[in-house]
């Protein structure tokens, strides 16, 4: 049977690019980047070399790219790294729709005496941006907000968080784990101070994450050990890892433009054909701006739960809001900020293009998916 | 050139069968193991069929692995659960030979106003074992001790240690980064609570640890996020990693009998080849329980640095002290705390062994090293 890939949030296809970069560092260049022989050597200079690639796709220096595992610990580092190296400072500006990676660990924060202003969405995921600018205080010492939404592809409005943060002194960390390769993330021309990606959203392997940390800007480790990553993040380097993240923050680069103009086209098209054959639909977040390869749309009377069972028995794989949530069947905490009534909400399904999706994959969603929402709803 | 790789404490060779195994989950098998489409399945059972094949390598239960991103996170998450899960324990036991991820997390949290007591080793090596019965105190959060040191090779009586500790009912961490798959690690038999090992450093990829997490031992987490790993190591699961890591613990535990009879006799026949040839020569801890594969040779006279090129020139990898060490240009701080001399400590070569060791690789190095040695010496 077909199958379609439409979860590329929850984890992307590596590029073979990527895997064929990676392979001898599997094999035959096994050395450790710190060793001083030649089987160190190789090693420490592909680590080098994808230091560089990641640092054009942001448009920063090498010594900015801090090399994690994932982007979960490049969210973590950026926080504890702040906080720690301002302990004078006790609050947190957030938002009510950030990744568990930002919210579970102001949450942590916030059970330890932090103040923290979550600041609020309206129905379309549209950031209160006064009230960002509002909660901005004397003591505020970090403000964490995510590029692109994970379960609705709503972008927040990044130049404009970022001047306001630069103008009141405050470091700001973007979430840039689904906007990266997206949309262009010009660290040049925005300032932001610290940024996190993750290398398997955007077709580099699991177990690699990249932390943008800005120079001058302090960030205490999370953890302690031998120096690597300038001391920012001890423990031997992934070097096949680092080696296929280089890689896909190349590729990515070259393809922005490709996702603006082509997998906008298909994801559009993806919108428009459910909304002409399946009645009572809404797509998310579809009012305002949003990375080009999501649809998250409301298939009202219908369990997620159930109806991602189904597409599943189609060959078609998405999910309902995160992939970890898919699991546990929780209803999206991201879909109930933006006001969504929970029904609606446990009604909603994410689906996410990359680049390797096709116009049939879309047309065969198309005709595939009514049919499946005529029975589950009425069952 | 013939190389001669003898840095295995540095890194290791992946496995053929690790990589063949962790292959299918960079290409075809790329999906989410949070997932519930048919993309999501297979990562998922493959992440916990490794599970099982650690869990056999330690005796323990599947439950009580945790996957990390490398030995250095393990330490980091097994001092930092530990601690944040009993706030009113402010005092660490560890030694003076631990690895810098376990002594720079002990200092920092010194730093932070908790007590250390580091208990010394003698010039062999071997551990005050009664200074440690005799520093374990009412308020004592956490016992720290390597099973085998990194650099000499020494093994610490962890068998005794831990009944100490299980006595007293204070938590065991155990380093186990350098013994793991080169003595058996039973924890059926041993009570140890926690122990960390790198996948690196046994024939797995770089980018993957394991921390043993006994039933029952609170561990808070050190990251927030979603709720993978139960919930103690939060990000997506490094797929082909942890795959990579099952195979070669599964491998790990059926050649730990080889590394106790032919590693062993080849390691034993490089010190008896280099003693016989070159003058004036010391084996560290050559009185002491050894793991099999390592030895650190003191060129007394020679700059370890420079033997370290001269050995590079030769085809040889070794190192000084650490591989990171080797890089920095730093004297050993384990050969200090066994109280060496500076110059005996800056003139010591790590020899480390692995499975894929050849008789003829032992014989080239013992013919090599002597005109080195003399050469360095002359000059």
């Amino acid at each position: 049977m077909r199958t379609v890939y439409l979860d590329n949030n929850a984890t992307t296809r590596v590029a073979p690019e990527a895997v064929e970069a990676m392979t001898p560092y599997l094999t035959e260049f096994y050395g450790n980047p710190s060793s001083v022989h030649r089987l160190g050597a190789k090693p420490a200079e592909a680590v080098r070399a994808a230091r560089r690639q990641v640092a054009v796709l942001f448009g920063c220096s090498s010594e900015e790219v801090v090399f994690t595992s994932c982007g979960t610990e490049s969210n973590n580092l950026a926080i504890a790294g702040v906080l720690e190296s301002a302990p004078g400072k006790q609050h947190i500006v957030t938002t009510t729709v950030e990744h568990a990676a930002i919210n579970r660990v102001v949450d942590r924060m916030e059970s330890k005496g932090y103040g923290v202003t979550r600041v609020p969405v309206d129905g379309d995921g549209r950031l209160d941006f006064g009230a960002l600018e509002g909660a901005i205080r004397e003591d505020t010492a970090l403000v964490a907000a995510m590029w692109a939404n994970n379960e609705t592809g709503v972008l927040f409005p990044i130049d404009e968080i970022a001047a306001v943060t630069r103008n009141r002194g405050v470091p700001l960390l973007v979430d840039a784990v689904t906007a990266a390769g997206k949309v262009p993330l010009d660290l040049r021309r925005v300032p932001v101070d610290l940024l996190a990606i993750s290398g398997h959203k955007l077709h580099a392997p699991k177990g690699v994450g990249v932390l943008f940390c800005r120079e001058g800007v302090p960030l205490t480790s999370a953890m302690q050990g031998a120096g690597q990553e300038r001391g920012r993040r001890p423990g031997t380097e992934n070097v096949p890892g680092i080696v296929g993240m280089g890689v896909a923050c190349e590729l990515a680069a070259e393809k922005t433009g490709y996702y603006d103009r082509e997998v906008r086209r298909l994801r559009d098209r993806l919108e428009s054909g459910l909304a002409a054959a399946v009645p009572d639909i809404t797509v998310t977040g579809a009012a305002v701006p949003r990375v080009p390869n999501t649809s998250n749309v409301v298939f009202r009377g219908v369990n997620a739960g159930e109806m991602l069972v189904a597409l599943d028995g189609a060959g078609i794989c998405a999910s309902a809001g995160t992939a970890c949530k898919s699991a546990s069947g929780q209803v999206s905490g991201v879909l109930l900020a933006m006001g969504l009534e929970p029904e609606d909400a446990a009604a909603a399904i994410r689906f996410s293009l990359s680049a390797w999706t096709t116009e049939n994959d879309i047309d065969y969603v198309v005709d595939a998916v009514p049919p499946l929402v005529a029975k589950l709803r009425s069952a």
